[in-house]
């Protein structure tokens, strides 16, 4: 019996925009939802059990990062990642090659600055129809990921969603090469689903669509992988230089997708991008945005950011959001905090992380009622 | 009225070890206990209302540090430091003039290193009769501590124990310098007791006993400092450099201490000293060295210490301490810690943290509990 099911709750008649319920053997992800991301089993400065008071639904760990410390075998040792890590609700784990290829080419934004030159030092040491083969940055060793192994990884960690081994070409990339990646990430990609369904384990599997921001690959990749059975698809690959091009592709791309399944979007989570994402049919998406900007003192509030480390804040003894009954706000003012930050306090990063995750719980059931009321 | 209060709820039958109550505005402090150090208004990686849920009843604030910043003024202007900080439990502030004088002359460690030298470049620019003059770490203004301003800083504050400013020379010093060290800091402490009583505010003010490793002059320090109204007494200077040159000190100084007064011993609050100095008679003990193991990865347990970075807690799936009930132990395995701390996560500082504090908690109602059945 597979415990995943994706229920469509209301359907917005300004939209493409929905509100649903993602089931998992870990309970209910309500959506449209936004996905906090723990790289080592942990968001940065908030324990899981918070993490879960806090009520985010969807958390996203690294494999990446389990499979270089402590390794599947641990995690699998310890009854699976939600016991290794202590979280009750849904987890969704990559298949680790996104970061092995940021190693590789850099980032979107990296690429930007570097005019796509590829990165001096690279730790991939080779890329072949088998797999990539890395060096891990802990100890130096050889690691051979493949659709295969990361799958198996996957499963070992034991998330309620998992994906599948795709290629990252960078951006700056020609049609003829990019065509060969996606074919490949195809592949790949059925191969990681094959290797899946032996064991299907009740975890539910997303396809990862690429094609960059060639439109034509993109329906492309929709046309192939909505052929095979995956439970529920994901946008990745490079999303473009800009938020435009981006919102461009999406548009296009989402609606080749089938409604009745959940969709993520990989890596996009700021605010700005969050209303369009939402329009387009979006469901789920996961960034450490919100937590980086809150260790960098950027605090969300459904007026302006408060920027915690201006000298204004050094005598406001109101607290970050007066609408907001966070733990934080709760308990400390803005003079406190503008104090903490200064003083470089870890506590400070602990208590604006917790403010921020809370703000996005919030603002993603506030994006949920909307829809709902059809004014998305 | 004055609802600073010290009883002695029991002398033991076996040492000068009692169990007392000291009642402050903010609540009660059950002697011995440990007092953990929250330098800038916060314990390292653990925020205020954890700290009291843990059961910590007395926090150490340093002037020294919240003179910098946020200021005095800012402190008053938010209702003082309980309300700035968010405690509800009882705080002890010190004058400010030990971080002075360290930066000065270094700490004791650092002077058995450099054998006594002074260190090349210090920002303590003048020792007079009026007080010290130094420059901030943090803007490069120069401020004059003096024992009134360190007492109206203190006021501003409004913790609920305050301590006089004290000259503290270096461990290296000739008994005629510390004579003439002494002498001044009696007459500092003498100062800053009457800027004190002009204003109690109730607040209790402990009196810094000092003489270094000379018990003629602790002795002497003891026999000033007693013929004035100070509410406690606490143990400053230099201690000496080896715990047993500590241990021959006190256990000569503390009897010549009032024992109807509390008194405290300052910066000493490891596990090794805590045992003989509660035999002496010494009430509290504030110390940053639980946290500050926590942070490095030296969980304390009743039986040998954990250091959780050792490669025998990769899979060690129980928890630090099966007896102990703190958040920490209840929540999350020594291998996910062990994780946490491999991968250098902010999350692992904070659950360390967390059960080294309980463990203290915990290790000093014990403490009571066996002086209560005179086993100390």
């Amino acid at each position: 019996m597979n415990k995943f099911k994706f229920e469509i709750i209301h359907q917005s008649k300004k939209s493409r925009a929905r509100v649903g319920k993602i089931h998992t053997p870990h309970g209910i992800i309500d959506t449209p939802n936004f996905v906090a991301v723990g790289t080592n089993g942990t968001l940065k400065a908030i324990d899981n059990v918070l993490v879960d008071e806090i009520g985010l639904q969807l958390m996203f760990v690294n494999t990446y990062h389990m499979l270089l410390h402590p390794g599947p075998d641990v995690v699998a040792q310890a009854g699976g990642l939600h016991k290794f890590i202590n979280r009750k609700n849904p987890i969704i784990t990559d298949s680790g090659g996104f970061q092995v290829f940021s190693l590789a080419y850099g980032t979107v934004k990296d690429e930007l600055k570097s005019r796509g030159q590829k990165k001096e030092y690279s730790s991939v040491l080779k890329i072949t129809e088998e797999g990539v083969t890395f060096r891990s940055y802990r100890d130096g060793t050889k690691i051979l990921l493949t659709p295969e192994s990361s799958i198996q990884a996957q499963k070992k960690f034991g998330a309620d969603i998992i994906i599948p081994l795709d290629e990252l070409p960078p951006y700056h990339i020609d049609k003829k090469l990019l065509k060969k990646s996606l074919d490949r990430t195809h592949r790949w990609e059925k191969r990681s689903l094959d290797e899946h369904l032996k064991n299907p384990n009740n975890q539910a599997i997303y396809a990862v669509v690429h094609g960059g921001v060639d439109l034509e690959m993109r329906a492309e990749s929709c046309k192939y992988l909505t052929s095979l059975p995956f439970d529920g698809y994901s946008i990745g690959g490079s999303l473009g230089k800009t938020k435009d091009e981006m919102f461009n592709m999406l548009s296009q791309t989402v609606p080749l997708l089938p409604v009745e399944k959940p969709n993520h979007l990989l890596g996009i989570g700021d605010l700005h991008s969050l209303p369009n994402c939402i329009e387009f049919g979006l469901d789920t998406f996961d960034s450490s945005h919100p937590t980086r900007c809150a260790r960098h003192g950027l605090l969300f509030t459904e007026q302006d950011d408060v920027k915690i480390l201006q000298g204004k804040y050094k005598t406001d003894f109101t607290t970050i959001d007066s609408s907001c009954d966070c733990y934080t706000c709760k308990n400390y003012t803005k003079a406190y905090l503008h104090h903490l930050f200064k003083a470089k306090e870890i506590t400070g990063l602990t208590l604006a992380s917790i403010h921020n995750l809370a703000f996005m719980v919030k603002l993603m059931k506030n994006y949920q009622k909307m829809i709902l009321q059809d004014e998305i």
